[in-house]
């Protein structure tokens, strides 16, 4: 489409000329997510306010200009690309923590506020905000909104929607609305919130996010635990389940990721280790101590070759940040990955660990495994040469084949990634086309013009 | 409208004449719901299948017929009841509890089934569904969903929406879609599950529902909390909710209520109390011993004249029969009652219990108060009687200053009680022109004729 000179003068108005730019360099910068997708936009705007959210909004909607918003590009599934160019919409300028309210628990962020901040400035309050996607450290809450993002912890305690309370966000049309509240509980009238947390981007622009914050839990228990197979560990995963005693975590990593990680960790993996599941336990102290015993007994009952319980704080770290830095790490193995994720009931986790490993040898390409087991959500990585035409093909097919015995084992096809543009030709395998024509028309209430992040979900 | 001789006979003949009425003493029997609004309509229908919603939605679109999804009717605002005539649809003999998985901690039910039936059915499985209405012993989780039900557990474990994964719903057009997931997590395309859920029957009838299960909590501790100050109980609550020890319940009653559920209690109340705190911890045996006699003695420093622990089930039990008796029994003080489920942040329900006094005073209606305390959602009865016209109409200023007020203090009008008919003039105050013209377009895209439950929520 391009954009005129004068539009783009009038663009540099609302925000100010410094954070309004179509250089070249710059438009490179904010081109991509995490897929490595590349699309060039028109011009990349940094907005200050909501009240300038909603004059970029308004200014857009009068001249047809496609609107993309975007956190730090961290996504998974091409969500914040701007896959028909136009405007991409920068929300790291706005990027205040309002309040944390210690009365109610909750806390009032701008969008662009990196998920790490507020799970640190919870914390000095004695309170706690449960979701963390591995890339915490540098996501946007914005972000986790647009995808619904989920971590380790919401095995216990539930993803990004179940702590948004509220919403402020500007529509296409460049009005301001007020969703949810900012009490525990609220029904009037339908549901817009929820409707908004996971919509990618592509119903409005949010501009503040009210969050619910639990107390702080006392202590926290963290363990490692061997298996000498894979399915071993799946099957144990699925039984620990089942226990009155829930773990806030339950991450599962397969051989694959213990050889790209074993120079993180601070201690020896033992021999013959096929698979590693991390537990971690919250609680008061006393509670978590005896609960940790019982885990260990559980795990080693159901044929782990070893439990190892850190013992502080730093070693319990070493752990999650290996676990952590594994997406990234993968392309030591190859050039390119797809990154899936997928997930099963808990009990259909052996077999979709034989799934993984009957689509590696099918089509001669290393698929490694990690994830959020305790909810099925297992992170599948199909590890291929861009540069080399048949992987290239053999890892889509793979990814097809994939996608085809997850939804055969009633399963997902995405758990917390979304599905941007990487699982739309999917979609319809799992939720069929009366549903996406209600999604397309709610789309069309939100954004008649369809100027707000287009080509994304149902395309 | 009324309905010809040749339509009642086509609808006869889908779900058989023995399940499809028009006799006007089975009319009046579903012209209601515990509003007491009272509105006939023109025939009443029982499908005892998915394919038979679908075949009446399908007649029914056919024909512009209007029908009103329903369950027993213990509805709070007139979700059910059919304002404009048409075809009541009635899911009680759609009642089948399909599967308890205990692998995958799910259950999967028709809308039908009574809630009580689903907590049965999961303890007998070592398991347990939180949500609780008050009703639930009568009510079905269809009407559940409708509304987005809560009870006194929400307070540590949310309400209805946090436990549906997924829904099995026929559209207005008589397609039935399959929406969520079976699994902990997912996020493919829009959340049309949770749009569903609160939207009192009037985007699709749902007919069948996934719900998610918890282990259940090994030990249950009840104990009651006597204050001689209401403003002190207010207090309490807002204090204890800041603890790292999460009450399951924290529910509260006012003097009125205290006088009215006196002689069904096992014990003495206290001379001088003018407020009544039942709270529960669950968790394991030896952790709810230690949480009790914690909040035992933060209640105490708080100013509690007295904390009497349950010593068994049975006193227990009686506790609960006691408060949860309160909605009905109320009408010993009046002949009618307006009955309002508002939410206000935890930290200002002193300053709530402030207003309903005073609203007392200057309307001189008894208004009395109990609920869910523990996440600031108060149910206030304004009690009155219908034949004083001018009873009446102070009784409905008092309803307009109660809701002013509940929003000046950052909250509410319906915590889960939904807006039905009854809140329909108070929405706009709460959301604004244009988050209503939002769920507008959305009904529309659901239903472009208006036939499902038309005149409720936005009318």
């Amino acid at each position: 489409m391009g954009l005129s000179g004068t539009l783009y003068r009038q663009l540099q108005k609302i925000s100010g000329k410094q954070n309004c730019t179509r250089e070249k360099e710059d438009l490179l910068c904010y081109a991509y997510d995490s897929t490595g997708t590349c699309f060039l936009p028109d011009a990349v705007i940094f907005p200050g306010s909501e009240k300038e959210v909603s004059r970029i909004l308004k200014f857009a909607s009068k001249e047809r200009l496609i609107v993309v918003p975007r956190g730090t590009g961290s996504g998974m599934t091409g969500g914040a690309v701007p896959v028909k160019g136009g405007l991409v919409l920068v929300t790291t300028r706005m990027n205040k923590i309002f309040d944390v309210d210690e009365n109610n628990l909750i806390v009032r962020v701008q969008p662009g506020v990196i998920v790490a901040d507020i799970h640190k400035i919870a914390e000095q309050k004695g309170l706690f905000y449960p979701p963390d996607p591995s890339s915490s450290s540098v996501c946007t809450i914005g972000g986790n909104i647009g995808e619904c993002a989920g971590g380790p912890k919401a095995v216990k305690y539930g993803v990004t929607r179940d702590y948004v309370l509220g919403l402020r966000a500007v529509l296409p049309s460049g009005e301001v609305i007020q969703t949810g509240v900012s009490t525990a509980k609220g029904v009037a009238g339908y549901d817009l919130t929820r409707l908004i947390v996971g919509s990618e981007g592509t119903l409005a622009v949010v501009t503040e996010i009210t969050l619910k914050l639990l107390p702080k839990p006392d202590a926290v228990k963290t363990m490692a635990v061997f298996f000498d197979s894979m399915q071993m560990a799946a099957k144990t995963v699925s039984n620990i389940m089942r226990e009155a005693v829930v773990p806030r975590c339950v991450e599962y990593l397969d051989e694959a990721c213990l050889h790209l990680v074993q120079e993180s960790l601070s201690f020896e993996l033992p021999r013959g280790i096929k698979a590693l599941l991390i537990i971690e336990l919250d609680g008061d102290m006393a509670d978590v101590e005896k609960d940790a015993k019982k885990i260990k007994e559980l795990c080693l009952s159901y044929g782990a070759m070893e439990v190892m319980v850190a013992k502080d704080q730093t070693e319990a770290q070493k752990l999650w940040d290996a676990r952590k830095a594994l997406s990234p790490v993968l392309y030591k193995i190859a050039t390119n990955k797809i990154n899936e994720d997928i997930v099963v009931p808990i009990d259909k986790i052996p077999e979709m660990v034989q799934v993984t490993q009957d689509l590696q040898k099918k089509f001669g390409l290393k698929v490694v495994s990690f994830g959020h087991a305790g909810d099925g959500n297992i992170h599948c990585n199909i590890m291929y040469h861009k540069a080399d035409k048949d992987e290239s093909k053999r890892a889509q097919k793979a990814v097809d084949e994939l996608f085809e015995a997850t939804l055969n084992l009633g399963g997902t096809i995405t758990g917390e990634h979304g599905v941007g543009i990487t699982k739309i030709k999917y979609l319809p395998m799992e939720i069929g086309t009366t549903q996406i024509e209600l999604m397309k028309g709610i789309k069309k209430v939100f954004d008649p013009q369809n100027i707000l992040n287009p080509g994304k979900i149902f395309c």
